[in-house]
């Protein structure tokens, strides 16, 4: 929804809203049904005839997206003009706190041979105890570099965030992580002409960690990539009033909500540490967003039968989230993964809106298919934030 | 699709593509079935069953396209932006190379009487034969008009495209072709101050055309019309890094297609021989625009029954085409026209979308009602190449 006309229509109610994201939702037949027509969800079926149904797109026809555009897509914001890099994810998901400062990028602790060719781009994938202490000791030695400050954090195993902070960075420069092994780690170019700075900062910090490692094994470099800096994006509370709560086990899904100003909840591994989460913490927030992400893990795996597994997991926990009696419930995905093809996908996404107020179809169940039958008929993704608020009653009319 | 989105996303693989355009394929109920209901099509219905279909509209609700803007669509671009005069189509269609100095436009040969009326816009029709003779005095009595120079080529009976080829052409200009019989033809006039020079020019051309043929009979003569220049077009190998092949019977599609960069191939003039040269040239190209022209004739005509054999003609190839084994199979038309209305419509068309990635719709058949209960649901044919090239595996993920 355009900027201007929301302000305009906004309002403040006391409903609660509740947009459970199952990552990867959609599939593929594979071979005669997709993993959610052949998976057992009694409560999704039954929900699905007095909810509202339809088929989101999270970008437009044939466009795939990844987790980035698709969920500032869920979340009502244009994905193409709010872009957000892999750098500023990972940062965002490990509780760093942004500014337009940052600089942010994704690391991988490597290793390299006497020739300095690169002979395993994740250091033997050390453990996450091991990359702590690394950190630690370049920490101590490596603050800044020609006044630019640093910051080096683990994330897991292998992988780090490093965040440069100072004036005029840019992100437009290139990657030294060479993405295949044999080779030397490139060199950084900018890719614009006031990135010119940032790019020779960049490579001085490379030179100064192989300096510090030189005798570690097998951690004895690091790769660079994913080169971003915060988007200005307005925040949930800005743009819809909402005071609003993120549920998610993963860190790149946290690093998502708390982009858009969302308060990140404490929370354990498993759906149902999720749904105690969100029990625990209800009365503390009008919107909640919930994730779940093996679905989606599974279908990148290709592994139809724990996709479906989990989407069955997901259904029994249906009961106690109407329990809590919310105003507008969603149930949907942020993209297609299906199982058929490893990946992401095009295909848009089965999407379940219930409240007091919606149409309800009667559907026979909730599948890709039948919510093709539904009254919300196939609409872009970023309008789904219009369909909640409004079904929340937080829209006013527009015009007299 | 955006085109800087594009860029980002576009992926050369080892895909095959055929789109298949039934001209004009869309009816409307004559009495009680459209042209497609009626036609017996048990391979295209087979077909619907394990494909994805939809409506697609060529330039949105309520508007009829030419089938200029119907095909620029279709081939994936904003027919708005991308405008296409008739001259161009006209020159591009009988294998004329155009630059960005040439101005195109069409002509009749005509018979003026005594007193200078136009008494008849066609010459009688005189035979393609006689044409080229008129257009061999011509070229040889009128290469230029003060440095513009000219080509004038025979299209068949009495048409003919006239090239001006000089700096500083404009198509802003009216045109001489009164457009009906009894009075004398019109002069052309600037309809921007820039195009004053060009409206010189060309009446000065008509003016020693007239004084060339003042003796012969019936063409004594020419009537100008649909001064164009040829829009600066990004080719379906720049934008979608596809080779491409056009296979099209009728002059003004080939013209259309070589406008996007096809390669055209040699084809005679009846669906088998089209099917044969699909064929004969399948393993030299990535995607293959293949054109059947006489639905849409007869539609025009108002011949509900002829259109439906043809139909019914296109139905008995479907097998031979996925003997192939494309990747992806699109049948659809580029604009509706319902025999009875005798002409293009607004009506959305027909769209099938077949690939092992596609989610199959089970439709009971390939009609427009079927369609419209399919996945894709109602969308802007230009947005139908994302689909086919996501389809195709050729669309990576846009974003992290």
């Amino acid at each position: 929804m355009e900027e201007g006309i929301l302000k305009k229509i906004i309002r403040q109610r006391e409903t609660k809203i509740i947009l459970l994201v199952i990552d990867g939702l959609g599939g593929l037949p594979n071979p005669d049904k997709t993993e959610l027509e052949a998976a057992n969800t009694p409560n999704l079926d039954s929900l699905s005839k007095i909810s509202s149904c339809g088929l989101s797109e999270p970008l437009g026809p044939g466009l795939t997206p990844g987790s980035g555009p698709a969920h500032i897509s869920l979340f009502g914001y244009d994905p193409f003009k709010y872009q957000i890099g892999r750098g500023v994810l990972e940062a965002l998901g490990i509780d760093l706190v942004l500014t337009k400062e940052d600089l942010a990028s994704r690391g991988n602790f490597a290793t390299l041979n006497k020739e300095g060719k690169v002979i395993d781009r994740r250091a033997g994938r050390i453990s996450t105890e091991k990359n702590r202490e690394i950190c630690s000791i370049l920490s101590e030695n490596l603050k800044e570099v020609d006044g630019v400050k640093i910051l080096i954090k683990t994330v897991k195993e292998h992988r780090v965030v490093v965040l440069f902070n100072g004036e005029n960075l840019s992100q437009d420069i290139s990657e030294n992580d060479p993405q295949r092994e044999g080779i030397q780690p490139l060199s950084i170019n900018p890719l614009s002409p006031e990135a010119k700075f940032t790019s020779e900062i960049v490579n001085k910090f490379i030179q100064r960690v192989n300096e510090i490692l030189k005798d570690k094994k097998p951690a004895n470099t690091i790769l660079l990539r994913g080169f971003s800096k915060k988007p200005q994006i307005p925040t949930f509370k800005e743009r819809y009033l909402l005071s609003s709560a993120a549920i998610a086990t993963y860190p790149m899904y946290k690093g998502l909500a708390r982009l858009v100003g969302m308060e990140i909840l404490h929370t354990g591994d498993t759906i149902e540490e999720e749904i105690k989460t969100l029990k625990r913490n209800y009365s503390n927030y009008d919107f909640f967003y919930l994730h779940i992400k093996k679905t989606d893990s599974f279908g990148e795996d290709g592994n139809f039968k724990d996709k479906v597994k989990v989407i069955e997991e997901v259904d029994r926990f249906i009961p106690q989230i109407l329990d809590l009696k919310p105003d507008v419930l969603v149930v949907t995905g942020d993209h297609s993964t299906p199982s058929l093809l490893k990946g992401h996908s095009w295909h848009p996404n089965p999407f379940l809106l219930y409240s007091k107020y919606c149409q309800p179809d009667g559907l026979k169940s909730f599948s890709e298919k039948e919510c093709r039958k539904g009254n919300l008929g196939i609409f872009l993704a970023r309008e789904a934030m219009s369909l909640i608020l409004a079904n929340g009653l937080r829209l006013t009319k527009f015009g007299a």
